[in-house]
């Protein structure tokens, strides 16, 4: 390829209540970055245009012309149409039909592609952290809901329009708990953190909780990661066992992915697992391997992500520059 | 390339109690094939010897000349080596580390490669079959056990030695009953053939089929597809709810399967579904649809399997051909 070594790649994480863009170079060291609020039911040109002039001051901050970009990638919430670069329903911006793509093609003049944002956030850890070059990875995120990602040899997995791996609504229990979804037994029915949180509460409701109790209450809304990781540190044994559960159910479902898919590593991240990543790691771990055919016991990883927030934003670049087929084993060659 | 039109391409399945070598042309057109039974506990060589003997039977059949084979794929059972094309264990043959690959390139001296035997029939009703051009195609196929495979964009998926998509052994009811495999309630424990007949068994003991009973008794090892689909037809109708119960525990797994996956076509194939396969595809399509978020409603065929006992030849010797790099495609233009 012609290009010289001054081309740079865009990553956007368009989130519900926040968005980032980073500017990376060939080798995906970051030159310039810029976080912002995202606004919540803006009309729809405005919140494009609050994307393309985040990535502007991200340009800026790292002093770069804008002629130099190569691609954007960007990782979108809520079901999609991946080819045409659409998001089609994204309820936590109330935004429906958004030509991502389109907008910013037009704005920069450089190739431009969207995929999930866990997916992108998977494809970061496979190309820079956790699953760094595993043959198969499975990303597992439990937050509101639980994200799942799969990048099998160098290619993020996906649905004919949008994105597939919806490991939240495996049925993990027939008859289990209603999960949002309207179905029964679903896992986030059991370990999202939303329901590890309504069991949290009613620990400490119960008064079996008394850390939590006093530093959250026993409003589902406060108990989020931070304080499940204070309580459990602060002696509450019985939200322990809840997290350890949860654990243990998302063992278990990813015991079903590996007998179908065999990945040689599996990622676990979201804020859960970050305040929380030996606890998680044991007990979905341990779950997994006590539920799989013998042949497939040990033959996977299960690792806590790396990378944090910058996973979908890295991955979200990484995977454009895989799509506009630049990777860096082609030209770094020459 | 410039191979003329002339290559042709061996297609081998190696059954636990028959094997079966076609010989294709270019367009798959089978020119030669030959049946034989496999023998249990044969010496390594003699049985590779068979196997080659078996594939020279059928070029002498179509009269080809041998140095006219392009390359040879090779449907195996058993927990395999894909890479090194080694069988590491068929228990129905009661073999271990058979290098087919090895032998059979030494033999012919043309590439050879080996596949699970039920992902090679996959791929082959994704190439001729049921399946033919889907962008995701998985493969359920009932029998003793339950196996499974999946052609995604093209390629079959496998594990980092060996085949995946192990969809018999889904849990799909925890403390469900005991498998073959010694954990509970997997899927296999719910549907497999083997699990059918037993409960078919014990309605025939209590009189509820008297049909199955007058032509099949209560021994499980003479309830097999075809006595239970008379059984249906001369009104057991006890026997019909077994069936459908069974169709009804394989679409609550693929639910699972279609929320990871995104499958579009579904392919059910073996004796079972061969006997009844309008009961199965509505049963199964059914259950699916029933347990899946709406979004994937819809969203996938399932259908009988259309190639039957050639699924798995034609398949294997196709896959031998993507893998040696001379797909349809890239020649048949020129």
């Amino acid at each position: 390829m012609p290009e010289g070594t001054d081309g740079c790649w865009v990553g956007f994480d368009l989130g519900g209540t926040k968005m980032l863009a980073t500017v990376y170079d060939d080798d995906f060291r970051p030159l310039g970055s810029k976080r912002r609020k995202t606004r919540r039911g803006e009309p729809l040109e405005v919140g494009l245009g609050r994307i393309a002039d985040t990535i502007e001051v991200a340009l800026k901050e790292g002093r770069i012309d804008r002629s130099r970009i190569r691609a954007i990638g960007v990782g979108c919430p809520g079901p999609l149409d991946l080819d045409r670069g659409v998001i089609r329903e994204a309820p936590n911006l109330a935004w429906e039909n958004v030509p991502v793509k389109e907008y910013l093609e037009k704005r920069f003049g450089r190739p431009a592609h969207i995929a999930n944002d866990v997916d992108a956030g998977v494809y970061g850890e496979y190309r820079f952290g956790a699953g760094r070059d595993a043959r198969c990875v499975v990303g597992i995120f439990p937050g509101t809901g639980i994200g799942g990602g799969c990048v099998y040899e160098g290619r993020i997995l996906r649905g004919k329009t949008s994105s597939c791996m919806e490991i939240g609504h495996v049925q993990v229990m027939p008859g289990g708990p209603l999960c949002g979804c309207g179905q029964t037994g679903c896992l986030e029915a059991f370990a999202s953190r939303l329901a590890i949180s309504s069991l949290a509460a009613q620990a400490a409701f119960r008064g079996q909780a008394p850390k939590l109790r006093e530093i959250a209450g026993t409003d589902l809304s406060d108990i989020r990661s931070g304080a499940l990781a204070e309580s459990v540190a602060g002696g509450d044994v019985v939200i322990e066992q809840i997290l350890r559960t949860a654990g243990g159910h998302i063992g278990r479902a990813l015991a079903g992915i590996v007998h179908l898919l065999a990945p040689d590593v599996v990622v676990l991240g979201g804020g859960l697992v970050e305040a929380l990543p030996k606890l998680f790691c044991e007990s979905v771990s341990e779950a997994a391997d006590r539920n799989v055919l013998p042949s497939f016991r040990n033959t996977f990883a299960v690792r806590a992500a790396s990378l944090g927030d910058d996973a979908t934003v890295m991955g979200a670049a990484a995977w454009a520059r895989h799509l506009v087929g630049a990777e860096v084993s082609h030209h770094a060659a020459g």
